[in-house]
């Protein structure tokens, strides 16, 4: 699957000849999270996402009822172009299918929020390895006691992932990242987890823990999962996002996200 | 005026003891566009600023019903605080009055947006002259054959200004500028008006009209009267901005707003 185009995986996701994670097809372009919501949500959503920019970085809202986004991957159907999707309603977790033609209305809206996939390549392209990647787990995540900026119904605490890096490597991270403004952006946070309010940095809300050794400093990065975890607790009654690592592949390419 | 602080010029504003254009005010502190709608347009204009970042570079947005913009200027009251407003009542200007205190109504929303005072500032502090401000004029301004996405209702072309600058400046206008995409961020254009659709250069839609001098070049950034721009061919049924340079001057440093 490596060499397709993002097009090809979106259609093997359609036939359902692919329902794996993501991660690791088509390098070159940006992949990203998925949050629907209905019309009656979607400006608290919106706003939410203005207002904190760095875990809601939008890349796409569609118009009521249209699956395609027309910017990101003209052509795509988000029903049916993703490996596998997330249903909740009133905030519990009501099923995991492959695709979501069946739930789709005429009032339904999907947003597109950048993923770390595509710092994380520029990251490892100079030489900075992330240690999550290479033992193939999941991104350690935490909730913090930082508060987000709420927005209508929508409140509640920012979620952080976590990368341990060599101390000499902080500050270019912090560079290389801060270029994607799309994709989360620089750090929110360098060093010292109990001033988010990590009690243990062994044990992440979210994802695997990843171990952090002598000589590194663990660096935080506003994370996507930060709208999923305000839209579940304000109960929003049908809301649907992909499942965890399972992400929708654009065809926007990752340099066209660099700011400078 | 030049030595007051943002609150100090906002109460001067409200007291009615300065209602002329603010440039030159609080040098330090970011100066910002004004549109109000009704909440039945605010998603609306919230997904068009989504969909066009660089002339809508979004500072902040007010809850609906409440004035008072909580990040940039707290304890400020946008019916009062600025020097003088324009009603547009369904596409038409109605009013420029001194405050909007009369006009008041729970269900509308504040969109604050960057303004090119602080990219201007930044050029200017790096040595790069700009004529319009040498000579006190506006800057020129012009609508050009560049579609913007649309968003529900709302749709039309992309409204830019233009510099000129010595040839030899461009490269490093377009860096500084960069800097701050929250005020438009760097040029969408250089050079080649034609390619715009601006078949005359001396003739601007908007402002007052800046030679271009032998050795010059144009130089095009996305413009905060699009949105405004839109909102008014859209026949909004209330729109209320700012009156052309009297901005609302925030507690925002901008400094602040740089990027990197």
């Amino acid at each position: 699957m490596g060499g397709l185009t993002p097009a090809a995986i979106r259609a093997a996701c359609r036939a359902g000849t692919w329902s794996r994670p993501t991660a690791g097809l088509a390098p070159s372009f940006a992949q990203a999270n998925l949050a629907i919501v209905p019309r009656d949500w979607a400006y608290d959503l919106l706003l939410f996402c203005q207002r904190n920019p760095k875990p809601c970085p939008l890349l796409e809202v569609t118009e009521p009822g249209s699956p395609e986004p027309v910017t990101a991957a003209p052509g795509a159907d988000l029903r049916t172009d993703l490996p596998r999707y997330r249903v909740f309603r009133d905030g519990e977790l009501a099923e995991e299918p492959a695709d979501i033609a069946h739930l789709w209305r005429d009032d339904l809206v999907a947003f597109l929020l950048g993923c770390s996939f595509t710092f994380e390549h520029a990251l490892v392209r100079a030489g900075i390895p992330l240690r999550h990647l290479a033992e193939g787990r999941n991104v350690a995540m935490y909730r913090t006691r930082v508060g987000t900026q709420p927005a209508g119904r929508l409140h509640g605490p920012l979620v952080v992932s976590m990368r341990p890096l060599a101390a000499a490597d902080v500050a270019r991270a912090v560079q290389i990242s801060g270029r994607y403004p799309a994709v989360h952006g620089a750090p929110v946070h360098v060093g010292e987890p109990a001033a988010l309010g990590i009690a243990d940095i062994r044990h992440p809300d979210y994802g695997d823990p990843t171990e952090v050794r002598a000589g590194e400093v663990p660096v935080f990065w506003a994370c996507g999962v930060t709208p999923q975890a305000v839209a579940v607790a304000a109960r929003v009654p049908l809301l649907i996002t992909h499942a965890p690592g399972h992400m929708f592949v654009t065809d926007i390419p990752e340099e066209s996200l660099a700011a400078s």
